[in-house]
């Protein structure tokens, strides 16, 4: 009997950057298709992914929360991290599967850009060779800031680099050194040192801070005014770029 | 008389790399309500943008396409093209501006994302002190290739660099270096000097060649395939991350 069902097909579903006017039309028909519809979330919160596709969701859906066992508890460095976090997007993957292999398609909903740090790659390499996938890219975090920042971000043949806060300041130092235009994310705990990066380097005057872009509470300031050494999860730090622009 | 006009307001539509579901909800809207919808072309062709809005655009809209004069004809570096391109941006401002003290909207179209690398900034620069301006962000043709190359393309603390062709051999050299994640953008001539560089590099077997991305006659395959040197203007070569993940 079940060799004659039609195994369900996956879908990576990049939902923006947090205006759901953001989404994209084909990740919008992809959540309402979708008889199962996934997401990833911390414990004790409904997750951004989730809280983005609000009022897109047809009723009747199934509906599936894929809850981290652990996020900043234990440092990304310990095995014990590792360990967890593999046996959970294990048992996620295994979790998505049986709903493919019933035969029913499942949405899974990530913020911004699925393929673009988000977790969405993990049970996707888990699963990629067994059913199918389609992948709806989406507008990346980084873009709804720099949006709502309204300061082109790259001209010409500027180089853009994406660094990730937690680098040690002088691998920032040598990175901010062959860029023109930088996005620095995670910053958390990173952001007075990666600040104080910037400062040194003589680029806090082109820098600004942003706080959850295009979404509710939304913040954007110039760097320099940004003194309180306190950065959330969604927030990032952008220097645009100056390049070649015929004026 | 005309004081007493509400001036219109200027909208940066981005549209997305080239696939029309990929336009967003916001995006979409902002085509449909202008009653001017404008986009920058080179003499002889539709224009990329126009393209995907095919469809989007009501009957009785104003359409107004804004014609580049040069393009490749005088190289980057020649204060000629420098003088032609910013006297026609002037040009094209002055034409939206028209519409903006008539009192209509101006939906101005953008392929991928308006403030990465768009004409869009341009006349913005030159109109958002006179004018009230809506950005729409759009999915990067960038990410449009990685999706179509279905390889996750950043994981954990990743560095992405995303790199003009046209920088020179050393200076492409010294930023592979210190990225863990690459892509390759502005190829056309600069495409075999690019992959020299990825090959002594030792990242050819990690690297892939995209042309039109999402759209028709979507071509996807490893550099190491690409032997024929030559490469059209919707290129790029992109070289996914290997960074922390789970497993």
């Amino acid at each position: 009997m079940s060799s004659s069902v039609t195994k369900g097909r996956l879908y990576g579903v990049g939902l923006g950057p947090g205006d759901p006017e953001l989404v994209t039309l084909k990740s919008l028909k992809a959540v309402q298709s979708a008889p199962v519809v996934a997401w990833f979330a911390k414990r004790g919160k409904k997750g951004h992914a989730r809280t983005i596709a609000e009022g897109m969701i047809p009723e009747g859906s199934i509906e599936l929360s894929l809850i981290y066992p652990v996020t900043t508890e234990i440092p990304h460095t310990d095995p014990e991290y590792n360990r967890q976090l593999a046996a959970f997007y294990d048992e996620a993957s295994a979790l998505l599967a049986d709903h493919l292999e019933a035969g029913r398609d499942v949405a899974l909903l990530c913020e911004g850009d699925p393929l673009f740090y988000g977790s969405f790659m993990h049970p996707y390499m888990r699963l990629k060779d067994r059913y199918d996938v389609t992948i709806c890219p989406g507008v990346t975090g980084m873009s709804g800031c720099w949006t709502a920042n309204g300061v082109p971000m790259t001209w010409g043949d500027d180089v853009l680099s994406i660094l990730p806060g937690t680098l040690p300041s002088d691998e920032l130092t040598k990175r901010l050194d062959l860029a023109d235009a930088v996005v620095v994310m995670k910053l958390g705990k990173n952001f007075q040192k990666v600040r104080n990066v910037i400062e040194k380097k003589g680029l806090l005057q082109r820098s600004f801070y942003i706080e959850r872009g295009t979404m509710t509470g939304e913040i954007v300031m110039p760097l320099a005014d940004k003194t309180d050494g306190v950065a959330p999860y969604f927030s990032m730090i952008i220097i645009p770029g100056e390049g070649r622009r015929p004026e």
